[in-house]
């Protein structure tokens, strides 16, 4: 039988730029009693990396350019929103406004490859009301410092998964998704193998570093402060060179495009 | 501190047309010393309960139409595999051959509204390598059937969730879906909730059932023989009238499209 654990980690305060988040984390797993061990793995929301490294932006400083203007017109949105959202795109691949929402919405890649809606850029639950926040510049770079400090503090091997919540094509509702990693693999490839009768199996490819995340979801309320979770007694293969992109398709591939 | 657990289900058997289902996964709940309590999700890849429902169609006995066979040469497909996969469809989104793969994928619509690869029509791990496993007849029925055995079986209210894997657009790797449920809510609409800081949250709605089945792989082996996941600890509020289909977008309404 295998058996897994979802812990929610509580006591992590309001995160602030400049903020010593693994300190921060590392402190509220001891006050928990949940001193890290090997094979452990850790989800973090990404909005308290980005408060801690500062990618948040004050409305007041951002000036709406003339495609920021027009977007903002068309979806009934603040165009300094819509500034921030460009400012991290590659390009809007649709923008939208049901009848009945007072606000619209735009499908971007941001630049990280990663379709989402307004390219990730959030605006609920910021320290005041005129900033948004955006993702982590390298969301494997911020994992893989936080694996590193946390791996020294407890002398245990880890995986460290940076989630956002996003909507998803032909499904309602939300799932958090892995944008950065360290340690864990994004997809664990099954292909080759033979099932438990001995037939060859087709390829597969779980998406594990999007499953935990996914999973991450079940523990966290949005209302509560519980950014962080912890999973006990999964099976993962140890790896250094995986990286959140390895979950993006390439758009030359995207048959569901 | 939330906590919750996920464990494989140990002990069920190769399934067959006929089979008792819930009888067997009652008496391996009960081998493993796993007896349901109140607040329990089980999840069950829909393949046991395709295959005790007859939901099988052997190769042998399927002619091809001319646009099974159009599609078949098209994809190097089998084309009674393609007559099988448009049986299920209510349209062809997309079929793509890519160039270095042995055979293509056509994504359908499958009469229950779902979007999927091969309208769900599956291949591996049938009792026999000239058969294709189908998509249960009515998932929730098949779900809610089995949260009353059950039920009164261990005389505890549980949730019920029956799984496919998917790919995905946009993310590589696959993740299990929800496509079938009793008891369990398809999504948590957190509209009009507060923050811990009390401010008000944008409408957030995590997709509750697909959570738990992306979570189901994590200790699903494709290799092992365990097509049955439980989970403790999950927080949940109780209805009778969540389906499926309320995890699929109106076409309208998907502006990911």
């Amino acid at each position: 039988m295998r058996r897994a654990e979802i812990l929610s980690v509580p006591g992590i305060p309001e995160v602030q730029a400049g903020d010593d988040l693994d300190g921060l984390i590392g402190d509220a797993l001891v006050a928990a009693d949940l001193a890290l061990g090997d094979g452990d793995v850790l989800t973090l929301a990404h909005k308290i990396v980005s408060k801690a490294e500062g990618q948040v932006r004050r409305l007041a400083d951002i000036t709406p350019g003339e495609e920021a203007l027009r977007y903002g017109e068309e979806l009934s949105k603040d165009p300094r929103k819509v500034q921030a959202v460009l400012d991290e795109s590659t390009r809007v691949v649709r923008a939208f406004k049901h009848p009945h929402a007072t606000e619209g919405t735009m499908i971007c890649e941001h630049r990280l490859g990663l379709i989402s809606a307004n390219a990730a850029v959030d605006e609920s639950n910021t320290g005041g009301s005129d900033e948004v926040i955006l993702l982590p510049k390298d969301p494997d770079a911020s994992a893989q410092a936080m694996r590193d400090a946390l791996q020294a503090r407890f002398g245990a091997e880890i995986g460290v998964i940076i989630t956002d919540t996003f909507g998803r094509p032909w499904r309602l509702g939300q799932v958090n998704v892995a944008i950065g990693l360290a340690g864990v693999p994004a997809r664990i490839n099954e292909a080759g193998g033979h099932d438990a009768r001995g037939r060859e199996l087709k390829v597969t490819e779980p998406a594990f570093a999007d499953e935990v995340a996914a999973a991450s979801g079940l523990v966290i309320g949005k209302a509560a402060q519980t950014p962080v979770v912890l999973f006990r007694g999964l099976d993962w293969p140890s790896t250094d060179d995986a990286r959140g992109t390895d979950l993006i398709r390439a758009q030359s591939e995207d048959m569901f495009r």
